[in-house]
């Protein structure tokens, strides 16, 4: 196969702020040979997630990206070479193949996917998009019928499906995200009780008038004001998944939230952060929810999927600014 | 009774930064009379906590304390009049008095107390401080055998308990206390493993010196600089047990610890609050672990014994710049 090239995206410099397109580069790399235990796969469906903006800082849940190195990255992917018993040409994967057209991966680090139409929903809803929601809202954030449910970044991939599963389970869901026509349509169309434009100036007093009676879970995607306002509107016991901190990858802020940890005593809050793969176990269990709300129309599926490997650098830097609806992903070739 | 005098001590003025013995005044009352369903008791010892000085900011777990009011604080008391059935001239009771040698108080906020010797422990070990350390250690905190706990305000009322409960469980316990001689004191006589002196400038390579394989379980009683360096060093799915944030009660800092939710997200912590009366279907058991620790000597009981109602007040002050060891109090007449 080394005839044809492989498309890579470079990291090149780790931003000291605000990522942008110039700290990638593209290279025309060879299309690697699977050693023994390995598969060669071509990448169909390269998953964008804020996540990959904080490997940058350095090791999280995983190493940290490195400059010169092709920027890492989930995706679906299609086995075209197997050197690893248990994988067969044709199959469909998931791992971190990195921002490239091929690559050569151990088998233990790739998931089998099963085929279903259409394949990006393994991106979305039945990944980890949708598995992040689930375990993050109903194992760690524990809500009960009738309480109120809040979740930023809300017309994001994972607060967009936060909120329709707090409906399902007979919750109020109050959305935060940026800009009016985010918010509008997280209740006309995502079945959301109400929404906050944090954009606005008036953001407090619109999540008191958004939670009436307080917040019971609160999913926090961004961290930094919005995690400090939802604090003080937090209920006695009230819980806090702590998801990730998207508003301080480009710029932290250098302090905390204000109200911690007072308030978490006063309150008796907890704060919990969870990865979705501590819930690896429960999966299936996962799944199968996930599978009959989107049959029975209780899930909208929002993606977002931008054509050509050549775009994801800047695939990622909008869906930092919050320009995406729903999973942005890059179909490549 | 009304031909003697009941001496009070009135919060005159709230603190805008440091509390001071300005802020209050001793002045004659009478004695009240008990009305109907209340009981006269004489107070014997009145708790000195620093969440005394959180309830000046405003309301918390209880109203906020009034200027022009005598000031609040849970005591040990005598009954000598009784209009509640239930409670006897004699019997011993927990209530919070304030700061007087006499109260009349509604009995349903009154509780009933053993009489055993010194009735002092009723107030450390076996009161509020003890049962604070067990909860927040064993329920909180979950420390397994072998972990490593670490608790600041050390040398005060609730940490040295916490220290040595830790050390029964089979778990290696660092305290964080202000001063050489309070570190030696932790180490030396309540059998702590190491102690960290964070007066000290190298407080933050010397807690990882005191806890060379990482923070399983941080019971935090100061919030501030302090839980930001324990975020920084705690382990993977580590537990803070939120307890009290005495470094903001005089000075509040106006930020958080950084790493909130960063840290909190990447290494899967849990941070909770909690106050001991949510526990309180759960007292006896604690209290007869409690006393047999006790009773077998493997935990020693330190208490700090003012003499006078007058010095209550430089005795709070005083507790906030933790100039006490264990549990401090002040025996009324």
């Amino acid at each position: 196969m080394s005839d044809r090239t492989n498309r890579q995206i470079l990291l090149i410099e780790k931003p000291k702020g605000k990522l942008g397109p110039e700290h990638f580069r593209m290279v025309q790399g060879t299309i690697p040979e699977p050693k023994e235990g390995e598969v060669l796969v071509r990448v169909c469906y390269i998953s964008l997630d804020a996540a990959n903006r904080a490997w940058m800082h350095g090791a999280t849940y995983r190493a940290a990206v490195e400059t010169g190195s092709v920027m890492a990255g989930g995706a679906i992917a299609e086995v075209i070479a197997s050197n690893a018993p248990g994988f067969a040409k044709g199959d469909l994967v998931f791992g971190d193949t990195g921002w490239q057209e091929y690559a050569a991966l151990p088998a233990k680090h790739l998931q089998k996917l099963p085929r279903l139409e259409p394949t990006t929903h393994l991106l979305s809803v039945f990944g980890i998009a949708g598995l992040t929601a689930y375990f993050g809202l109903l194992s760690v954030g524990q809500p009960k019928a009738g309480e109120t449910v809040v979740v930023s970044a809300a017309a994001g991939s994972v607060g967009s499906l936060v909120g329709q599963i707090a409906k399902i389970k007979g919750c109020r869901a109050v959305g935060i995200a940026g800009g009016k026509d985010k918010c509008q349509w997280l209740t006309s169309e995502l079945g959301f009780d109400a929404a906050v434009d944090y954009k606005d100036r008036g953001m407090f007093p619109a999540l008191k008038a958004a939670a009436p009676k307080g917040i019971d879970v609160y999913f926090d995607n961004v961290g930094g004001d919005i995690l400090e306002a939802c604090l003080s509107q937090m209920n006695l016991n009230g819980r806090i998944a702590c998801c990730g901190a998207v508003s301080q990858y480009d710029e932290p802020s250098g302090a905390g939230p204000r109200g911690v940890p007072g308030l978490i005593v006063v309150k008796r809050l907890t704060l919990r952060g969870f990865i979705v793969m501590d819930f690896a176990a429960r999966y299936g269990e996962a799944l199968a929810d996930l599978q009959s709300w989107v049959k029975a129309g209780q899930i909208k599926v929002q993606e977002d999927i931008i054509e050509g490997l050549e775009n994801t650098p800047r695939a990622l830097v909008g869906l930092l600014a919050g320009e995406n609806r729903g999973k942005r992903m890059v179909k490549v070739g």
